[in-house]
């Protein structure tokens, strides 16, 4: 069922239209009127007032009456009205609701009517958007029923809360970045957010889009359209909430309660190809980019400017961003300095030293021979470039010249040029908007946006996940030491040898055929480490038994395990978890271990299942990964092999219903291989299935 | 000599006055002539041009023939005349000049002249500001001798780059900040931005101070120039360049590695009350706050919207800058459920659910409620308010009378409201930014600019390191392993017995003295671990003997240390370092020591000498203070044992001149103290001094 009616409707009917100015009424009447050249408009008011010079109806039975049929019908009126409105609207053959009312359940001591009323409108044959919510606009059709004005551009937002859209689209137009359709989706009682992203597909007006949701229903889905879209050419920018309650589990585990709500949701973004921002101003900052010329495809940028304190600044603060400032080679150098004066800087940051002033088309032909160098990804010019012409009226011609030979470098080279300019608006600026030059009014700005979108470049090309089993059951029991090295070792995870041991001459069998150092475990406790149920460094048969003994006049009978002592030298250890998510379904994490790491929260988190390249990735992007690489004089480790270990536990959780989570901490990655010596395995408890999720 | 003759003389001359739009000597002109109400304005044009109406004379010459003496002259003359322009002017006793003209010494082929005409200068009772600097500005005098327009405010900028104090200016403007000051500094061959900082101390109009620096001359004394500024009521916000280039000692200790120039800064500002941020963009968010009402006490914010998504992002926007959201007592939220619908959240973030809309005076009380409870040392309002006036403007005159009323609940309550408003300049937002309710257009910029309102507030009563003496040399020689140890230890840090041994029968008198187990060291070896000169865990003599034999048949003669091994359980290793600074002087660091550490760089850095209070300050400042708190069931660790040592360290290097600088890497501080294990003294080598900084 098509959402045309949503974006070019044949006529609208705002019911509840009102000429208070206060009044949401007014201003969807206002905005609906805009339109009237395109598509029929019809107010209806309970007084039939006149509105910004239109007449009203003061039903729409009226509408009938005159043969009226109102395509879509926006429900601006009084909670208690709308079901009948509803009932008047379906039996003209209305296809669209755009349901602005509020709190339509708790006016009528209904709950639940909203959903009904939905389900009515479905049987119709009709749809709708709300309640609840703030309107919708489409910049090509003219459609304008919202609170607040819109400017025209090609950035899409699509907001579960309206407030907040008004607001991303607001600072967009005081970027000179307009919106190409806009949408509160209020409620979701029919038309979900998902809906509307697949709407946009194929909306040629869109070049970016901007979604805002604080929950996620069929999460997986949502992840293959934002694909999609990224495909399409329309990257998707997210923004949630709930970065400050980490979503802790029952303290089952470290991954729980080192995995919060939004490193899931950055984590299905990456697997989209979309990227996850943390407020409005960052959405607008990344979508300049977006909006204006290539994404870089790498971390290295050249910065230009026309004063040296701006360059450092400019050099400091991409340093900040992860991003990389090269020092150009000599002969990129050379090329430089026979553009510009002896004093000019040409290492990276370029310094003009005056040249601009001298000569305004000098920016153009250094932020050239930078483009073309192959050395850079991007070009940053930082300071006075877009103030000339606003500051010396005369110079304005020749500003905009170079305005022009800038975006020919970035036709030309298919590398960003992006701009710092001390002007918030002045011609050049907007002319360089418009010319795939994006330009920005701070460094911060362009410097979070080449970092947001560098990385949203890197993910372009990650597998989508799939969907995945439904889980059996939402919490589990812990599987004994032994079962869960089982189930994990024969998913390729390498155990030390071991066996159980439940009395002193097991112990000693075991210890004649395992080698020597050894691990005691009193294996069916999960926090074997905090009541003593490990020991450690058991040198021979002598001190293992004595330990056994010792352990077990302690804790009693039960199945323990005699494990060999994992000996690896310079090794360096990692957690590896894998869990399941209320709404993204299962993740894999992998961060370093050890108590250091829980304080400084150095994970990486991917939606399951992952691949080795994806879980190599993951490692290597972990803020400690210096320490894998080979530190003072310690060999590196084998990477690939703790990678394989994320991969697999990342396709047990994905493809076995039954698992609930599993977990190793640590895993000790050594020169020559990974060893795992901890094996937490959660499965659902089939003789007390627990709640489904 | 007073530098009043660059804040209000009482007559000027533009040399280099130009009628070309495009000239520095047309903006100066322009500039000058707007102050000709306030003082007599002289252009010489070597043409005699007429510029914006005013007439111009040939040359100073004929200003003297007219018996005209201008106190100050603005150099922007050609190079090559300009040390006649200044003879002339001397001999007419001019008592200031403002350089703005460059490449004074290049454009006559000689070094140093610029420092000559300063000289000549100074010995005529004059002074000069630059040269090479883009001009001054002061609103109260009617000064404005700078490329560049200034909006009046009381914010001054200080800057050793005059673009980027343009910038910084203009960045303010845009945001309703105007300017009391505006130096650039230039060149600094004579005047120096300590002096002018010193000049800011009394002056009325400025409230704040902006200072870009690059280099840092007498950095001790700008500390207490800063210091006395904060205590003036004029906080200093500094910003300098070199975060991306870390300040890498000759990798003689970690501590140097570990300690980048900025982190220096940012010690020195701490120490001065002032503020370290990084970019000009920080710089102006943070001026919102000191130049509008009270700074918060504490981290605990109130944030109130509505709109429950704005609301949410507000919470982990915050989160993310070290300031608290706490849940709101009983109490509160009563008071607040009285004033709002049922479906009104209050348990903070407080979502007015339309409260505000249906009557605006809601605003004002619900943050006189949170402003008064007690709970919270700041509110945040963010959202819609702000707008109203602006979209239905027969709401403009309520708007106005609550901003009234916030600004009344400030005074009442001393405690700051903060607005983020989606309108950028609206009557309302201008009139709350003149009734200090500092108000932004991004809840980032809400979110920044509390956190280092919040850090300096905390900075406050730190105590200002005092001149130190100057070190004997730049580099040292290491001592010995025990004379290094003996060095600590007479400063308060204990070690465990330790005994020097040459020979095997040394290392048995010695392990029947101490207490095994042991650890051997090949004591006068700086980089022991690296080449196996560290053996520890030997379990008896036995064990150290053949360790010894072992080492010294590698290492050769020398004098090894037997020590005790330290058992200590439940330890957190820290590293401890104090170095001198090129600029600043002796500076302390506290870090968290092993690998983990140096890849997360969590450190604390602080000019030494520092007391006990302030090292325990810096050490709960670490990220990883968690560990020491107590972990996981693990008893907390002596901070106060580790604080000692710290300040011993740190006024080691300040009372001392012949140390360079001093290491212990790791200090292992346990529930019952602090033991050192580790010993790095470099002091001045005196057979071989080196070279005197």
């Amino acid at each position: 069922m098509t959402l045309n009616v949503f974006s070019d409707p044949r006529s609208v009917a705002v019911v509840g239209a009102s000429a208070d100015p206060a009044k949401w009424g007014y201003w969807l009447a206002r905005g609906a009127l805009r339109g009237d050249g395109r598509r029929r408009v019809h107010l209806v008011n309970a007084k039939g007032a006149s509105i910004e010079g239109a007449a009203s109806v003061r039903s729409l039975d009226e509408l009938a009456a005159h043969g009226e049929a109102p395509e879509l019908v926006v429900l601006c009126a009084p909670a208690a009205s709308v079901p009948a409105v509803i009932d008047q609207a379906l039996a003209m053959g209305t296809k669209g609701f755009l349901g602005i009312t509020a709190g339509i359940d708790a006016a009528h001591g209904e709950p639940g009517l909203e959903r009904r009323l939905a389900e009515r409108i479905r049987a119709a044959g009709a749809r709708i958007v709300g309640p609840n919510c703030l309107g919708l606009y489409d910049a090509a059709t003219d459609l304008e029923l919202a609170w607040g004005t819109f400017a025209p551009g090609h950035l899409a937002v699509v907001s579960q809360s309206g407030q907040l859209g008004l607001e991303l689209a607001g600072l967009a137009a005081h970027e000179g970045l307009g919106v190409s359709r806009f949408v509160s989706v209020g409620n979701q009682v029919d038309v979900t957010a998902a809906e509307l992203l697949d709407d946009l597909v194929d909306h040629e007006q869109t070049r970016a889009v901007v979604l805002y949701l604080e929950s996620f229903a069929d999460a997986r889905g949502l992840v293959a359209t934002m694909a999609r879209l990224r495909q399409a050419g329309k990257p998707v920018v997210v923004l949630t909430v709930g970065a400050s309650e980490a979503s802790r589990a029952a303290a089952q585990s470290h991954t729980g309660a080192l995995t919060a709500a939004t490193d899931v949701v950055r984590a299905a973004c990456r697997a989209a190809g979309a990227s996850l921002v943390e407020t409005p101003a960052q959405a607008v900052e990344l979508a300049h980019l977006l909006l204006g010329g290539p994404l870089p495809s790498g971390r290295r940028v050249a910065i230009v400017s026309d004063s040296g304190g701006q360059g450092a600044i400019a050099a400091d603060t991409f340093a900040r961003h992860a991003l990389q400032v090269p020092r150009l080679s000599d002969v990129t150098r050379g090329a430089l300095a026979d553009l510009l004066p002896a004093a000019a800087a040409v290492a990276n940051p370029v310094d003009l030293a005056g040249a601009g002033e001298q000569d305004l088309s000098t920016y153009a032909r250094v932020v050239d021979v930078l483009a073309a160098s192959g050395e850079v990804d991007a070009v940053v010019l930082s300071g006075y470039f877009g103030c000339y012409g606003a500051d010396t009226p005369e110079l304005v011609e020749r500003e905009l010249e170079v305005v022009g030979a800038l975006a020919g470098v970035v036709g030309a080279q298919g590398r960003p040029v992006v701009v710092h300019s001390m002007s918030h608006d002045s011609v050049a600026v907007r002319s360089m908007r418009e010319q795939a030059v994006p330009t920005m009014h701070t460094i911060d700005a362009v410097a979070r946006s080449l970092e947001l979108a560098t990385t949203m470049a890197e993910d372009a090309s990650r597998l989508v996940p799939g969907p995945v089993p439904a889980p059996t059951a939402e919490s589990g029991k812990a599987l004994d030491y032994l079962a869960g090295r089982d189930r994990l070792a024969a998913a390729g995870v390498a155990y030390p040898g071991a066996a159980a041991v439940r009395t002193a001459a097991d112990l000693r069998d075991a210890a004649a055929r395992l080698r020597a150092p050894y691990v005691l475990k009193a294996g069916w406790l999960e926090h074997k480490t905090e009541v003593g149920g490990v020991a450690v460094g058991l040198a021979d048969a002598t001190a293992a038994e004595s330990a056994f003994v010792a352990m077990s006049s302690r804790l009693g009978e039960g199945e323990y395990v005699l494990e060999e002592m994992d000996r690896q030298a310079d090794t360096v250890e990692l957690i590896v978890g894998a869990r399941r998510d209320g709404s993204f379904g299962p993740v894999v994490l992998v961060g370093l271990g050890g108590v250091q790491a829980e304080v400084y929260r150095d994970v990486q988190v991917a939606l399951a299942p992952v691949g080795e390249a994806e879980a190599r990735t993951m490692i290597e992007s972990l803020r400690a990964h210096p320490l894998l690489d080979g530190w003072r004089g310690r060999p590196a480790v084998d990477v690939d092999a703790a990678a394989r270990v994320v991969a697999a536990l990342s396709r047990l959780l994905a493809e076995d219903p039954d698992l609930v989570e599993c977990e190793i901490n640590p895993l000790r990655v050594g020169p020559e291989g990974a060893v795992a010596v901890d094996a937490l395995v959660l499965a659902a408890d089939r003789a007390h299935p627990g709640e489904r999720p």
